[in-house]
């Protein structure tokens, strides 16, 4: 059964192919008709509803959408939804990453606590939703260190290691991270509800 | 009798002279030799007693100090303790503002409440404390109005107004502001501990 995900993120297609195995998973760009969706939420789940919805609507088939960020804690879960355009510009992770540093340039390390959140939901194209969670706790460091993932990945360390998620290779990044946590909740939700119908 | 307040900001001086009326109040510029203390905490009431607790104990006399910031809805109450170096640096406010705005560029103009907060601490050379709060609930506009006040003034409309707090007078706006609020709070507070000794 073909199941659209709201991305045109190649990446991220191959990550829910392993995940949703059994579903003929296809991204957006078999439907270069479809227009992005502007996340107006304040939520994870918010957005990550807005984008499955108008994209099953659209596409006339089950669609799978995620919404993610790193949250802070002394900065009360910021930057939370606005993680990608932190900075005032969407997308500039090093931007983002340099301004997150200097807002807690005068915290204490130990109070330097945050966590990865995702939000990933499923709707069909009658409007039926669902939705799951998943979330990775660590810390943040002053310094960049590593060369994998995206985003924040190079200053967040996860709680029980002592090397950010980008230095982390994609398989173990994959097994601990918010998206493949809540991807992997949602897969049983969407057997549920596309195969047997419940 | 005297009271030291934790500021070298001769307008924040003259409004507590305005407001703790019959006190002797003195700002940082009488003491020199004390140095400025590093906010280090993460909420008003945290930094407010950072301050007056280290001035109190450095210049032997009772001192008075303030915490305040703009706490955004959507954005969990940040920027909160950040307000002044919301952009990464100390008191960039024309840089805050942009930030703070291109944050929220995405999101509904009926989303964008937010109040202003105040915590204002007197501490006593015995470490004795004691605290008020103030705050003034209103929403962002996306286009600066006004030249008074300071911070994120042009950006705040008080709710019951259609000015932004950078439109008021200053007396117009010592009557409803955050810091009014806490100061006129904390008063008899004041007279309370260092006029009856209760």
């Amino acid at each position: 059964m073909k199941i659209v995900l709201a991305t045109r993120n190649k990446g991220k297609i191959a990550e829910l192919r392993r995940i949703l195995d059994g579903f003929d998973i296809v991204g957006l760009e078999e439907f270069p008709e479809i227009e992005d969706v502007v996340e107006t939420g304040v939520t994870f789940e918010e957005n990550a509803l807005l984008k499955a919805v108008a994209v099953a609507k659209a596409a006339g088939l089950p669609a799978v959408a995620d919404d993610s960020g790193l949250c802070v804690d002394v900065l009360n879960g910021m930057p939370g939804v606005f993680s990608a355009r932190w900075s005032g510009r969407h997308g500039a992770d090093e931007a983002n990453i340099d301004l997150l540093l200097a807002q807690v340039g005068d915290v204490p390390d130990h109070l330097l606590t945050a966590y990865f959140a995702c939000c990933a939901a499923l709707a069909l194209p009658t409007g039926e939703t669902r939705v799951a969670v998943g979330t990775l706790p660590g810390s943040l460091i002053r310094e960049r260190r590593g060369a994998h993932g995206f985003g924040y990945d190079p200053i967040f360390v996860p709680d029980g290691d002592v090397r950010t998620t980008a230095e982390l290779s994609p398989g173990e990044k994959d097994a601990i991270s918010h998206r493949g946590r809540a991807f992997r909740a949602l897969a049983p939700i969407v057997t549920e509800l596309l195969v047997t119908g419940a």
